[in-house]
């Protein structure tokens, strides 16, 4: 395995590729089998990756180490533009991972203050919004990125990447929304529609909860650091709340890496899903013939690919 | 909330029934709305639920506390057997949680062995095999329990529950198998297909790996405790092995539940898939209504619902 090989097999364990990783018993690909992924990542060019914009990346700080989401813009301008001034006016630091439950979501929140935050607090603050239009679905634009998948969906009419992010549509309604994968970052708010406002945020963290899609407000996806939240204890309070306040995980802090000193900024790139090389990565996830696959699965489900992330030195 | 209610609340919490639980901001039902799960739950009749076979049932012993597994002895005759003999020989006492990938597997096996375990170890324990014939499918018999979900599936002809254990089948080519879901527990094996023997098992602690169906042998699923293994720390070696030894999780002890004084044993029932309250809480799953969900989702995936657990006093 040369070095650039080992920095791709590392990268593919530290970041969101654990769907597209090996059998349950790793064996080394022969010279007639199917790629691998990392043989896969390692021929790719420079140019099919793009380094996320700093302003769209979150860097949250726990004890354990650090959590990277990207947002999306597109898909939920006026939730990541609260988010984002939340994070500047400091909204988070000092609160807590409040709910971990198993197969399902950690989410983090004010544990003092109701479903949605402490809204006083919130409008204390100055410029970020205790309440806002849901953003559940957007239109279908000419100009968005599709990246669309062939094997179709159970949930949606049409599923691909939009920008990279896992991504449903339908074209009959003109609606496209991000869908709840492993790893989907999104904004928990009570009944109305409209009582989310970002500083109450939730990560999927098992089988992915496709029954939310439309249903919440889909703003990213983590990126790096998932084990930080995946691997926390469970909770055992109703709907995995921890039912004691020790039980809970310290956010020391949350920043936009773009406000962060250069050399700690998160040193990614994300494989874009429109290059040669994400299309052939489908193929060969969809079609595995190697020494280990006896029947290939013949299909890829939106859930069970991500966009790869690497670090770069 | 009344003290039934606050049991099957608890329960749901416990058990396998996370991917059927509350939507991220928990709130009450209203008299109007789609029943809750624990709602459903509470009003199903004790002949609804079955008490496993303890034949049937694997405890395994961390220091965290224990993970019980329900086998399948119909999908996998030789594979459970081969498992249960390996249980009374003590072959799994004193190994190791190996190897917990994030989104992947969480799997156990001798440290100190190659894939599939010390071989000439088994052997000389007596009874167990070293190698057995996959079971990676089987046919479909007329006897064999079906309960088809009606929304289809991307990886199979037809899915549904056998024996309450998520299932697949291929009428065409009168095959069926059990499907990897979150909480699914399969042999491991080397590349030639009859390398597995039971000594080294996974459990799926992320997305539902569907890809691994009919390629490796499922012998059945976890049934309580599973946060025991999705919360172990991630392994950074190679496919998420752990790097250095002193990471991995010790396995205090496995055995068959029948094997364990009766005050030890694991006292739960599981809700019958073929009962009026499984279809029910298959329908409140599909079609949701209530103050929260704005779009119910239509749909339910085969691993985005399974057979409730619970504990019994």
């Amino acid at each position: 395995m040369n070095i650039t090989a080992k920095i791709f097999a590392l990268v593919a364990l530290l970041s969101c590729l654990p769907a597209l990783a090996g059998a349950p018993k790793g064996t080394p690909p022969k010279s007639k089998d199917t790629p691998s992924v990392a043989q896969v990542l390692s021929e790719s060019k420079g140019s099919e990756w793009r380094r996320p914009d700093p302003e769209n990346l979150l860097v949250m700080r726990l004890s354990s180490g650090r959590v990277v989401m990207e947002l999306d813009p597109v898909y939920a301008p006026l939730h990541v533009a609260n988010i984002r001034t939340l994070v500047r006016e400091h909204y988070f630091d000092g609160l807590a991972i409040v709910r971990v439950q198993d197969d399902f979501v950690a989410q983090w929140d004010d544990p003092d203050a109701d479903d949605g935050g402490d809204r006083q607090r919130i409008r204390s603050l100055g410029e970020a919004k205790a309440t806002l239009p849901p953003e559940f679905t957007r239109p279908i634009g000419g100009s968005l990125p599709w990246v669309r998948l062939p094997d179709g969906d159970l949930y949606a009419p049409e599923v691909g990447f939009s920008d990279d992010f896992p991504a449903a549509r339908d074209p009959a309604a003109h609606e496209t929304w991000l869908v709840h994968c492993y790893g989907t970052l999104a904004v928990a708010r009570d009944n109305p529609p409209d009582s989310g406002n970002g500083s109450a945020l939730y990560v999927a963290i098992g089988q992915a909860p496709r029954r939310l899609d439309r249903n919440l407000t889909v703003v990213g996806r983590v990126v790096a650091g998932m084990e930080n939240l995946s691997a926390l204890p469970r909770g055992h309070g109703p709907l995995g709340f921890y039912a004691h306040p020790q039980e809970r995980t310290p956010i020391l802090d949350i920043r936009v890496a773009a406000d962060l000193p250069r050399a700690q900024r998160p040193n990614i790139e994300i494989l874009r899903t429109d290059s040669p090389t994400f299309r052939r990565l489908l193929e060969v996830t969809r079609n595995r013939h190697d020494a280990f696959y006896v029947t290939p699965p013949g299909k890829v489900d939106i859930c069970a690919v991500a966009a790869p992330v690497r670090d770069v030195p």
